[in-house]
């Protein structure tokens, strides 16, 4: 079995070895520059682990990884067109380095590269079934994306619509990977549906952390702004909790903060996490957060393989996952 | 055998039982708008008259035929928010009824469901074969618009660039679509190849004819605004042919020409239709037009089938590439 260190090197060796070197470089530039911003690569990977529960040599599924990397990259390169983003990972996004055209255009061919890296894989029978879950799962990106956009503008967001768009924004993908990984490595239909239940869970345990610490994180390990969602008024899931909680003076407060865009936004933020405190908002969205994360290990029980070959794969969950005090 | 409008008709049946009537709206609706927007089903038509040369009952590759309708429309909506475009077919393009969001994010799902609808194929052994085939030419077609796009821009342009240009973003999808009617048919691979071939080359050819009814086409017939390309300033075939063949008093005034915006439109157009008159550029592209049409009918001599099944698809490609006088 490979330590999850070992496959994200094989995975960054495979990427290395498989980049975009084809004209016109004006398409084609722009996908190798996205790919290669970097990220924890934790689709390709966690497809991987799948995989290496049941298989030793993890080589055949590398096509796989990368087809579900790349769909991945294609969906921020149009989300950062979408949400006027000049930023990922630090660094300018397609349409701000290119402009949106390129970021439109090389876009829509990394989808297509997606699904030619799946057909190039070697288990040709197992095609058509990754291809179908593809399909299906990107096409949740897509309908997660509108909620998203919906929400926006959208006066009220229950709570339960939210888990519904983070499920389909975020979870499916890394559903769609598990699954994937483990059909093309000969699992059962029983074990694949399983590790894809564990990818829906542990994804929008993922999406809540991110919400946690986009307030409570440290600015230096997150990688982005600190309080950033409160800023841009988003409807979090620690928005949503705080609106259900509050008595009226409190969600008259808080509605008004999160229609508002003020100069002062040191003053804004804190203002937001003061009302979240006294509604002990991080408490609850923890505890949110932990049942996502004890459901995702509940689906693994079941899984016809060695109990020990689960470490990485829940290490990898409990180092993303890690509480915030 | 069916007739070509009988095809037509079967195809608008297929499409009309399966609209993207899902939710949420605000994703599915503009696909529902575009695809419901008219035009001539050119390439499911051609797709079925493909399969029809094999197998008398068509049915079977319907969701193949709207696969490749699809793609097409999806590419449509793309490209219009690229060139800005206002009008498709008469109507309010996607971005402009909508948002440009909207026509990203939808057009992704379109691309999504085309491959999803050659998932839904029937005949399971050949779809890893469809979707190869599906996956070249639409990168081809990617690959074309940004020819497209870096010709707008370019000081020169070459003819042989131009029809490269030409059979990647239009007749490589025409050509697929043949390719994939005959595969689903049983064709031989000889056959399907030939098929290919011939949609390479008549694809080229309606580009080609595209051109020439710009400058030459009857308004009430052609859709669009005549001079259209000559107001915008664009590399067509008649251009590059006219500055190929052009003095260097012609050159510079061409040159001029097509490097101008002036509000006096009409005198621009001619200006430019006398400068093509005094160099013969009607007939010289009716000749290359002429050349790709019999290039296509010749890659319909070795097809192994009764040679009057032919009929219905040479009437199709005489319609579409009469002569203009």
């Amino acid at each position: 079995m490979y330590t999850t260190k070992a496959l994200k090197s094989l995975f960054l060796e495979y990427m290395e070895a498989n980049k975009f070197e084809f004209s016109p470089r004006e398409l084609f530039e722009p996908v190798d520059y996205i790919l290669q911003l970097g990220g924890k690569r934790l689709r390709p990977v966690l497809l991987l682990m799948s995989y290496n529960l049941y298989q030793e040599e993890v080589s055949q599924s590398l096509p796989a990884a990368y087809a579900y990397e790349i769909f991945h990259n294609f969906s921020l390169v149009h989300d950062d067109i979408m949400d006027e983003a000049p930023l990922r990972r630090g660094k300018a996004t397609i349409h701000h380095k290119y402009d949106i055209n390129t970021g439109i255009l090389s876009g829509d061919v990394m989808l297509i590269y997606a699904y030619k890296y799946l057909l190039d894989l070697e288990k040709k029978e197992a095609i058509p079934e990754v291809l179908s879950i593809f399909t299906k799962v990107s096409t949740d990106v897509c309908i997660g994306q509108q909620y998203d956009i919906n929400f926006e503008t959208a006066k009220q967001v229950t709570i339960e619509e939210y888990l519904q768009m983070i499920e389909l924004k975020t979870a499916a993908l890394i559903a769609g990977a598990m699954y994937t990984g483990a059909l093309l490595a000969g699992a059962t239909k029983v074990d694949c549906q399983n590790l894809y239940e564990f990818g829906l869970n542990i994804g929008t345990a993922f999406q809540l952390q991110d919400d946690i610490l986009d307030t409570y994180g440290n600015a230096a390990t997150f990688g982005k702004r600190i309080g950033g969602d409160i800023v841009q008024n988003k409807k979090t899931y620690l928005v949503l909790i705080a609106l259900e909680r509050a008595n009226s003076t409190q969600r008259e407060e808080l509605e008004n903060l999160l229609s508002s865009r003020p100069i002062d936004e040191a003053g804004k933020i804190e203002k937001v996490t003061q009302l979240f405190k006294e509604l002990n908002i991080k408490e609850l969205a923890n505890k949110k957060r932990d049942e996502y994360h004890l459901k995702a290990l509940e689906n693994l029980n079941d899984l016809a393989i060695d109990k020990k070959k689960l470490i990485p794969l829940k290490e990898v969950a409990d180092s993303l996952l890690q509480r915030v005090q």
